[in-house]
């Protein structure tokens, strides 16, 4: 019989070690075992990131242990590839909790960004409860993309007491602008869904690699910049191997 | 002449100093000056708060001054009273660096969770630089009571990769239920907005004074337990003589 496990998912913001919070530097050493996911070649920065965040923060006897994730099916419908992607980690984790933490103990996560915002851990520690493992959740909340994004802009998220809308690049794409929005933050777009827009009166805000040394910001009107991006983008992409940016899209007229 | 002035706001998290992030601990040390505002009587925790912040963090010679923050008037149009508002905190900004940086330097500001996120401090910064103050504005994003709710509640902030909008309690009052809205995150509500919705299909995750040692979380249908909320927020408000809340709500049918 498998013991309790204190499972942490601790936001450990975009890709600047400075993002980290003191609760999540104290998480991360109150933890047995920090697990690290490879996600194969292309974004082996990321996993360079996490390791370099374990060796400045640990002080302590913390055990770190990496593991590969399971490949996401690419195939549609979308949402089914990514239950069967959920399913295949939520048994790798299993795995790992097995092998090194088979009476229990305190497991930790690094999430990039937050764990609440367009991450799937909590729905994979979801999973492992409803098979039955004892396993108690703790989150520990990390500066998002999102708020990186406007303090490199040095712009504010709404406009004075008015609303905003997040939303992915398949649903901008699939649903086009939302009825009566004015803000829109657009996250995992992997195929600049802003062209696909009237670019007429929006302005766009948008960054890669934000927080990171090879940060690129490009802002104006979206008629002006839009091709911008794209090429930059697509520059960017060929020359690291990999890409994660966001934006903000404002109707100004 | 005034030197120029480096003005960094420093998002602080929510109420617990360890939602302080590496960033803030060396922006606030490589700051000249940091002025702390005083709210009034009611909201003294959150000056105490930030003067314990300084306190724990500060290791060279940064000053802390404290100076009173001019009262908004609360006579409609809001969007009138706000501008006003606005317009006296710049001429008190102003007056503090003329006397205590008169020959431009580094200054910061503590702002509650993130500076982009329903906060006026950078529509201040700019108001300044419209009238001509040489200010160069550096922003350092905060933990956001958002991020602090759903981290309490162990809840994903999206459904599975489905957007959300994040609107004011004078914006739901005013307009209902946005259309096609999903997941609704309430904030800047004085009033319990969410008690006028038809409950029906609604669940509420409610949290006060979150990240603070008086917190205090709710969450269920809304049918269930608005009530028992309303009643909650205006006991906590007479006991600690302030409150500050937020909540999300989910169309769950």
């Amino acid at each position: 019989m498998a013991g309790i496990v204190d499972l942490h998912l601790i936001g450990i913001g975009t890709g600047n070690p400075e993002h980290l919070t003191l609760a999540a530097i104290r998480a991360m050493n109150a933890a047995d075992l920090i697990l690290l996911p490879r996600k194969g070649e292309a974004k082996s920065d990321l996993i360079d990131l996490r390791r370099a965040i374990c060796a400045e923060v640990l002080t302590g006897d913390t055990r770190v242990v990496e593991f590969d994730l399971p490949v996401r099916s690419t195939v549609p419908p979308y949402l089914d590839g990514v239950g069967e992607w959920h399913a295949a980690i939520a048994e790798v984790w299993s795995a790992q909790i097995d092998a090194y933490l088979p009476h229990g103990g305190v497991l930790a996560l690094l999430v990039w960004g937050d764990p609440s915002l367009y991450d799937s851990t909590l729905r994979i520690a979801e999973r492992l409860q409803r098979q039955g493992r004892a396993l108690k959740v703790h989150v520990v909340p990390g500066i998002t993309s999102i708020q990186v994004l406007t303090a490199a802009h040095g712009i504010a998220l709404n406009t004075l007491a008015a609303p905003l809308t997040i939303t992915t690049g398949r649903r901008l794409r699939e649903e086009g602008w939302p009825q009566d929005a004015e803000t829109l933050v657009v996250m995992l777009d992997g195929a600049c869904a802003f062209a696909a827009l009237p670019p007429e009166g929006l302005t766009i805000w948008w960054g890669a690699y934000l927080g990171m040394p090879q940060q690129c910001l490009i802002a104006g009107d979206l008629a002006d910049v839009g091709a911008q991006i794209q090429r930059r983008r697509a520059e960017l992409r060929e020359e690291h191997g990999w890409i994660m940016d966001i934006y903000l899209l404002r109707r100004t007229v």
